[in-house]
């Protein structure tokens, strides 16, 4: 029997990378997220690394500062990026975020399959609830319930199937001999109606060569979990550490069979931060710099609320005094403080405990190509759900992390050195689809 | 002083061509209205050709029979279309229809603006309204008015350019030494008002090298005039003669005029189908090929309509008996049936009158090279708005009229022999833009 292997998908968070310092780094290109030849070079990177896919999240707003950083949730526009990737890659996965609380689920639904098209079926649609208000007034309305938000959802995810299923696999008939361009009695209205939204049909486009695009969710709680068992065959996840990841894999597969759906055709994918450096030393030294070009005044402010100790900008190059480890403690509400209180317990310097990455949205795996293959592999063997959204701090580390990390998981058994099939389905492991699930209640 | 010079878009109907048989012809990809590169291959050869831009129409639903034809009105998606040309090449101006009626303003503006950055410049958004029935229901919605149409697509264009205008140029500052990414003071909300439409923006992209996407207006009435007046800088029109071209162009002249606006500034593109042969023997032969793997029971029927006759199938191959010539009539509600009697009189068999391409939606222009140049050399001499939108009766009709028409038209001095800037506004003769017109009402 073969080893289990691991699922990747890689995220170049607005076109430059997630630390906010990365935008000026050397070897970036600064207006990433304006540029799409940037996403065209990670994701041909990736590529080259057998990823299952390249992910790009999205906010249809403005929410960063932009004074001093690059929009980071917010990408040139998704649906102009996965068709420029779907040109210039041949086999990857491509996988981007579109709200499901301002859009109509027809303009969803024909441009993803569209999308799908043009990549021959690799594309994947993370279906997401919007809250933010920024986003609400863009579209002139206001934030729906947290409630309303996910009943919204839905009905939208299920109106998109449905508009897929619309047009059936083989109504394309082609016969230029007989003039017959296509079965059109198979290609009928679907009449979606609900409480929220009405859609007529047919959407006018066959499916693809994996039906319809992969249906991701992200986003915890019962709704969430709910969501996910109705529709979803891949799951963002955003564990701090590995016992609330695996307690959420567990979730997603009861919801999954819940739903009377497959759970073994869930991958859950654990978002990672990576800083791979030729030593840990290097890995350090670069995260140092990008800290010093980010915001390094507030992280150490922070790291004092973390560890219940006032800290400055003056204290940055000395270990935090031991008259004031005596009284730090891991702040309760941040998952993340017990490792940055041991680390400042180990003697690094405020900048090198900073340095290690515990303030970020993500677990950070800093170091060596094999530190970072050794926590990768004792995540996926603590059944964390299979899979990992591999978050470069910098753009440069996409290569880094596909030249350096990859070959290692690949030696070992835990990841693929050659893809098997031509559809996103296909990487993931998981069957055609076209329309909604044989077991959905409607 | 140079000889005035017209302007060229290139429209490819469906991916397949304008003539509903057009996707069973040898040579042309049957599949083509899902097939972006058919797409690419027309744009191309286009912009080997020089001409100004491309064209996708585009009307969310199905409204042909697809049983005997591919999807005239509707091909893949203009976002994933115009992005796959956008990156495949680099000087040709690439314009696609996207609703006022059915859509979000603020998706419009960002989805435009980011095709605009991708291309470098080159984008057109041809913003129409949408009266279909087909079209509102999948939406989910009811088709308002004509007045309230023109209405919400007055206060559409108005936001989606408001938008564009909120992030100014000189903003995106991408000074990474000193970790200034853009000056923010000066990217601010617009708060978009109107009786339809709120959007508070700012739009989260800088403008492109020509400003924003050009807008075009298509369909005739006041409504229409006021709103190519306040907005546009192409128009597109279908007038069947030189009289009715020339007085639209007038009139579109006046509206921009009456809205402060330069009506130099403004080009009209009349609608031409071509066919081009060798010779004109060869041009109606391709033409009869077309019809035959078209509906051509229906056209026989429909020239009887437009002359007076009863025709059926039995007399395609000979000439309408001069008996019932008598007593035929160009029917007064058809202005191409004028022509259609004409043909007949001159004794062409009903099979050739036909060929000759009097049941189209635009004028045909049938013949060898030299005569569909007369053509357009006549009607452009004629005052008609400086423009024509060439629509190939068939895909393979894209190279022929680039490799066969255009260099004629060069020859004379009528079409530009290399294009002098980069931009679509630069192909167009007009100005940068960012944001609403200096003269805006509002």
């Amino acid at each position: 029997m073969r080893t289990p292997q691991m699922h990747l998908t890689m995220q170049l968070v607005g076109g430059t990378g997630i630390e906010p310092g990365a935008w000026r780094r050397p070897g970036v290109a600064a207006d990433g997220y304006v540029n799409v030849d940037a996403a065209v070079r990670a994701a041909k990177a990736a590529e080259r690394g057998k990823f299952d896919a390249v992910f790009f999240a999205d906010t249809p707003a403005v929410v960063d500062d932009l004074s001093t950083r690059s929009p980071s949730w917010a990408p040139l526009e998704p649906v102009v990026v996965l068709t420029a990737l779907a040109r210039e890659t041949e086999r990857i996965g491509l996988v981007a975020t579109s709200s499901t609380t301002f859009n109509h689920a027809y303009n969803v639904a024909r441009q993803f399959r569209a999308l799908d098209l043009v990549s021959g079926g690799r594309i994947g649609w993370n279906a997401v609830t919007t809250g933010r208000p920024q986003a609400a007034l863009n579209y002139g309305a206001e934030v729906p319930s947290r409630g309303e938000r996910y009943a919204i959802a839905e009905e939208f995810i299920a109106s998109v199937m449905a508009l897929w299923g619309s047009w059936p696999e083989g109504a394309l008939l082609l016969d230029t001999e007989n003039g017959r361009f296509a079965d059109a009695e198979r290609i009928q209205p679907v009449m979606v109606r609900g409480r929220h939204m009405f859609s007529r049909g047919p959407l006018g486009l066959p499916p693809s060569p994996q039906g319809q695009p992969v249906v991701f969710q992200a986003g915890g709680g019962g709704n969430g979990l709910a969501l996910a068992g109705l529709y979803a065959n891949g799951v963002y996840n955003s564990p701090f550490d590995i016992p609330s990841g695996a307690a959420h894999w567990q979730a997603v597969r009861r919801a999954a069979q819940a739903y009377g759906r497959d759970p073994d055709h869930m991958t859950v994918f654990n978002g990672i931060v990576t800083s791979v450096g030729s030593t840990e030393g290097e890995a350090l030294q670069r995260r140092r710099e990008l800290d010093e070009l980010g915001d390094l005044e507030s992280r150490v402010q922070y790291l004092g609320v973390q560890i219940g100790v006032p800290l400055d900008m003056g204290d940055l190059d000395k270990p935090v005094h031991k008259d004031l480890l005596r009284d730090a403690y891991a702040h309760p509400g941040d998952p993340r403080a017990p490792l940055a209180l041991r680390l400042a317990k180990e003697g690094w310097t405020v900048r090198d405990v900073i340095a290690h990455g515990i303030i970020q949205y993500h677990p950070v795996a800093v170091g060596a190509p094999e530190q970072i293959a050794d926590m990768l592999q004792h995540w996926f063997e603590s059944g964390v759900g299979g899979g990992f959204t591999i978050t470069p701090d910098a753009a440069d580390g996409v290569e880094d992390f596909v030249d350096h990390v990859v070959p290692i998981l690949q030696k070992r058994g835990l990841f693929r050195t050659e893809y098997e099939g031509t559809t996103l389905r296909d990487h993931l492991g998981i069957p055609y689809q076209n329309g909604l699930p044989a077991a959905h209640p409607a």
